[in-house]
């Protein structure tokens, strides 16, 4: 029997996806997990794969050694199991079991990525150390995920072949294709192995944030507009036609128009309005002030599901706070609704000048040399974020890899002009008329202040100048010089610090 | 010579001011510093004041053998050293230097809570491990600080006489006093270690969203009413007369009102606009994201600085970024500076609702049993944040310990429901005229979504359930029952997980 190409340590919903992905595109594929059930249900399901001519054979290993004696040399061998020390004691028993510096360890969980720059760094020499982000689900693992890969770069030339041909693909307008068709592929060697899981933690700060901004035009199209969950499906629907063609506008049309199995109302109208989260759009944030990098839409939109979650509170809350808002009614439906448009795509599109400048800023702190034109390029499809709008930033990119900002992209700068009317006018209606659009407003807020040359700030460092002694810096004088002025003189004078 | 009741380790400005506070006030103090510059003019301005009779006396300690040998038992020792491993090392030092387990060591340095709570469980039973966290700068801490006292509880005995008589002053009506004029004391003892510098943290990061609120007005005033400088000062002057008198205000007010000394233009035109941070407001946004209590209107503040320090950036945008709002002009100028009143005040009322919402979570996750009327008494003089309406947040907090949220009280509910109006105007007007107000508008956003009873979190549920698997609960089943859909079926059914 021939060797395999690939080992899938793990075989859990996500692992054993790719792992049939791998079949279904001829590669061999060894199989383990501790789990007796996951591994039974793996082969099964592999055999109805493997039987297919062309495609590739399954094994399933019943120990780590077993699973080495199975794999061609360079050993490529991925991981798919839960984040955090399992990863590293999989590794440890891998190296037991007998590894070597020219084998490949592949981490393809959601892995904090400070933990993968410490793993390079810890197995530097005793394997070759690569991640890989996986986005896109359990469907997305099965028929074409996108993939950000990272890590040792002699590595890439073994993976690359197979992570090529499992990742979702797009034709040459940017669109996803499917898993067998020709098209280019959502895979990319991105740069040291933190890059991968960093790239993806972005990745799903901006999905938090497109779910958020989508969740916030709902609420306004029901309750400023008073539309019916089905009238608001068609609404998305429609938006599916344009600019806003995306993979969530395309599931929130689903969903709004079904109907809840048990009891025939809206399906909407059934579901208990407390978002969970996993973490990664909140290490987006936490990351995001650290880095003094601005992400304020990504953070509301984390903040917006931890008040979703004080569910008790609100409805305490709805029975005391008296609010003067403006009553409906009297206004033009469908001038409103497509200024909604307008502020959605001009809210998702600062969402994602957030993320890149994040992305940037990361990039040269770490010296990672970011590819962004190649990070647009994957996430066309496979993933969550998956949208016709990614096709527009890719091209930003290559045009002009050096963008000082994503909204500098003349496109986006065209796209602004015509749209930020609309974009305006519904923060506005939403604030007279009491229904909250953390992420829109915040995505505005964020415009404005970036188109201003000159900040309230002036005022803020006097105010720490006056009560800390903090210095300021003026604005006729090379910014390093530090002055005080001596606030409680009554002739205050100017001291140089 | 009598033995001194309190050493202070460290002379600098905050610990050379702290110790003439003392001074002040009768206590006798033992002085050192390792920087022989701090401590000579440290030993010159306590003559100053020593040679008055009632007053302390000053020792100035060459070592720490010596200054042990200066102290009453069991001794205090105060250090005002920079936060982090200083701590650790003058505290191994003192230990050294013959310290036992009666004595008391406070750290009123700017530390971070957590290294609080590490050191009072490392340096059990060697030392009674207290920490205050000083607010109000070096005239705080000279005449009348706010003191955020916590640790052993022991200890609170001997430090409490000192702290309540340096501490800042206010009288029944809640308005700051002369340092030495009878009134209630802005000291007080909050719980274990950790509690005074997380109080500390939370109180910067109100300050924070508090000036930031204040630079927004202005900036409306400045862009939106056209207003001068001295006109918007005038304006903050006239609102020190209501319910919007603090300390931020009157500053602001003043700085306004102030020309440059080096080219009679007004100040603030002249500092440039990039604001500095020195981390606590970054932390308490960080925390608020962890702990699940959201705070996002402290979180743009901070988020406010990061854009502000990115200037060359904005100037470009400045140039690039076209965008249509209503031109100025043709509005009734004194109804909008009424509306703006109200927008600060509701806008400032959700930020300390907010910080007050982050130190109840926290104090329950930590077991501290905060007291909010305590902490709010504290912060209405000495520290930056003082401001006339904290008398009602104390009364509100007094007569109700348990209010579930500080925007419940009845006080506030009649404020909200009479300024909300103005509160939206002002976001609406905002927003079309383009001019940023992220920490105004976060706030009414906050607001509004606590107002509802239902949040779009409903459909956000749904969309993870779609396409992650990731369940969602029924609002007409217990919470914990967990149901995923079968999406890609035609006719979907509900699957109890």
């Amino acid at each position: 029997m021939s060797q395999s190409n690939i080992a899938m340590i793990g075989l859990g919903v996500m692992g054993k996806s790719l792992a049939l992905n791998l079949l279904d595109h001829g590669f061999n594929v060894t199989g383990f997990d501790i789990d007796e059930a996951n591994r039974r249900r793996a082969v099964s399901e592999a055999d109805l794969v493997s039987c297919i001519a062309s495609k590739g054979q399954f094994v399933a290993a019943s120990n780590l050694s077993e699973l080495l004696k199975t794999l061609e040399k360079p050993r490529v061998i991925a991981l798919s199991v839960p984040a955090g020390e399992i990863v590293d004691k999989v590794i440890d028993d891998l190296l037991i079991a007998g590894i070597d510096s020219e084998d490949i360890v592949i981490d393809t969980g959601n892995s904090l990525w400070t933990d993968s720059e410490r793993r390079e760094t810890h197995y530097q020499g005793k394997l070759r150390f690569f991640s890989t982000a996986v986005s896109g689900g359990e469907v997305g693992a099965r028929t074409g995920p996108a993939l950000m890969a990272s890590g040792d770069p002699a590595a890439w030339e073994y993976v690359r072949p197979m992570w090529e041909a499992i990742a979702a693909k797009v034709d040459e307008k940017g669109l996803p294709v499917g898993q067998f068709e020709q098209g280019e592929s959502c895979a990319a060697y991105l740069g040291p192995a933190g890059a991968g899981h960093y790239v993806k933690m972005v990745h799903n700060g901006i999905e938090y944030a497109d779910m958020q901004l989508i969740c916030e035009a709902f609420h306004f199209m029901s309750d400023v507009l008073e539309m019916s969950a089905r009238e608001i499906s068609a609404v998305f629907s429609s938006w599916t036609n344009g600019v806003l063609n995306s993979y969530l506008i395309e599931i929130s049309a689903e969903i709004l128009q079904t109907e809840d199995p048990v009891t025939g109302k809206p399906f909407v109208d059934v579901v208990l309005d407390k978002a969970g989260q996993k973490g990664t759009g909140l290490w987006t944030a936490v990351n995001s002030l650290q880095m003094g990098a601005p992400a304020p839409t990504i953070a509301q939109a984390v903040f917006a599901r931890a008040q979703s979650a004080q569910k008790q509170l609100r409805v305490n809350a709805a029975a005391v706070l008296k609010t003067h808002t403006k009553p409906a009614g009297g206004f033009d439906k469908q001038a409103m609704l497509d200024e909604l448009h307008d502020a959605l795509y001009c809210a998702k599109l600062v969402v994602y000048a957030q993320g890149f400048e994040l992305l940037k800023t990361t990039s040269v702190e770490e010296g990672w040399n970011l590819d962004f034109g190649d990070i647009a390029k994957i996430w066309r499809a496979g993933c969550i974020i998956r949208a016709i709008f990614l096709q527009d930033i890719t091209k930003a990119y290559q045009n002009e890899p050096e963008l000082e900002h994503l909204l500098f992209a003349d496109v986006f700068i065209e796209q602004i002009a015509q749209r930020s009317c609309g974009w305006r006018s519904s923060v506005s209606n939403a604030a007279i008329h009491g229904v909250p659009v953390p992420a829109i407003s915040s995505a505005l807020n964020y415009f404005d202040s970036l188109r201003c040359g000159v900040l309230p700030a002036n005022l803020l460092q006097a105010q720490r100048d006056y009560f800390g002694a903090h210095t300021y810096s003026r604005v006729d004088k090379p910014e390093d010089e530090k002055f005080h002025l001596t606030w409680s003189e009554p002739n205050k004078t100017q001291l140089t610090v």
